[in-house]
């Protein structure tokens, strides 16, 4: 069996959370599987040098117009939030801890993640707003707690954002599929073809 | 009649070379022009105080894996010239004496250099290989050469440049279409839909 997809993200990438809208079934097109993996992008910035896009004078305000009308292009909802970036450390070890108990879990939960973001303009990086998305996926919210502030956890993040950025990963969405890497949502047409054609 | 789509370009912009030969046809569907508007690039970066891409750590090389693969996306020629980035002052400042005479033989004289940097890997920034384009396409070059010295012409290409980032180019390609801008090839799609819908 071919190997998954590798998709790399950041809970508070707008461009993330419309490509984990259509990954997913992208890849069940062509029979493969997709390894979600959440990263601190801001420690991707530290090696690239590169400055928070929306901060860039000229570039920002573009992009903030190209990331809606991406949306409204992709036919998704997304309003943009109140405050960003949002702190995603939580979610992102959250994510890790239930993917170790139960991956459809934890990707249910990214989902709801990105959707209270991207969608309904909640902080997820207030730990009440995650932990809200915890209870209602029927989660043991205490346990979550305790499994974030373990070492393990910690490390992981820190670890698999490593391993993003050795990768060569220095924005988000970042994608790696069958060797080749593909970078943003615009991306995913590229990503289709090199699936069916098995590389262009 | 609908007001053209603006097209500003680098000589020496990959993604550039990529969008000049599908704008055209692309606009053609709906019976629409362009306005193709060379620029100098480096002013807007000085604005925007965003590095050459190439030169990013980690982006730079996945960008250059990324304008391979997406001429082959496109089904477009390509070869990485030898010598990057260019001087493209000079085929800029042609270009525009060249409109003011004859827009088909502007037109032509654009795609041929764009060809001569990003097929053929000619570098566009010696003079002798712009006169060498001038002359294969039965342009005089002793008129050629005394226009692009001309303080009107001069000042045309920073005019233009200045317009553009009046308008908030920051990278290139970027169109304008019907007061929306779009930044990069591969917005096309998105550009395509535009002009279906008149918007979206």
């Amino acid at each position: 069996m071919a190997e998954p997809i590798e998709f790399w993200f950041d809970f508070s990438s707008p461009y993330s959370y419309l490509a984990s809208e259509r990954i997913d079934e992208l890849a069940v097109k062509y029979g493969r599987k997709v390894k979600w993996r959440p990263v601190m992008l801001g420690a991707a910035f530290k090696v690239s040098g590169l400055p928070l896009l929306l901060t860039v004078p000229l570039k920002g305000e573009y992009s903030k117009r190209d990331i809606e009308r991406s949306a409204r292009f992709m036919d998704l909802p997304f309003a943009f939030p109140s405050r960003f970036p949002a702190a995603t450390l939580a979610a992102a070890r959250g994510y890790y801890w239930l993917h170790g108990q139960d991956c459809t879990l934890a990707r249910k939960f990214a989902h709801a993640v990105f959707r209270a973001y991207w969608v309904d303009d909640c902080d997820i990086g207030e730990l009440p707003v995650v932990l809200e998305i915890v209870d209602y996926l029927g989660i043991d919210s205490d346990a979550f707690m305790t499994a974030i502030a373990t070492p393990a956890i910690k490390d992981r993040v820190k670890q698999e954002t490593d391993a993003a950025i050795a990768q060569g990963m220095f924005g988000a969405p970042y994608f790696m599929v069958d060797g080749e890497p593909f970078w943003g949502a615009d991306r995913l047409p590229q990503i289709d073809k090199w699936l069916a054609t098995g590389g262009f």
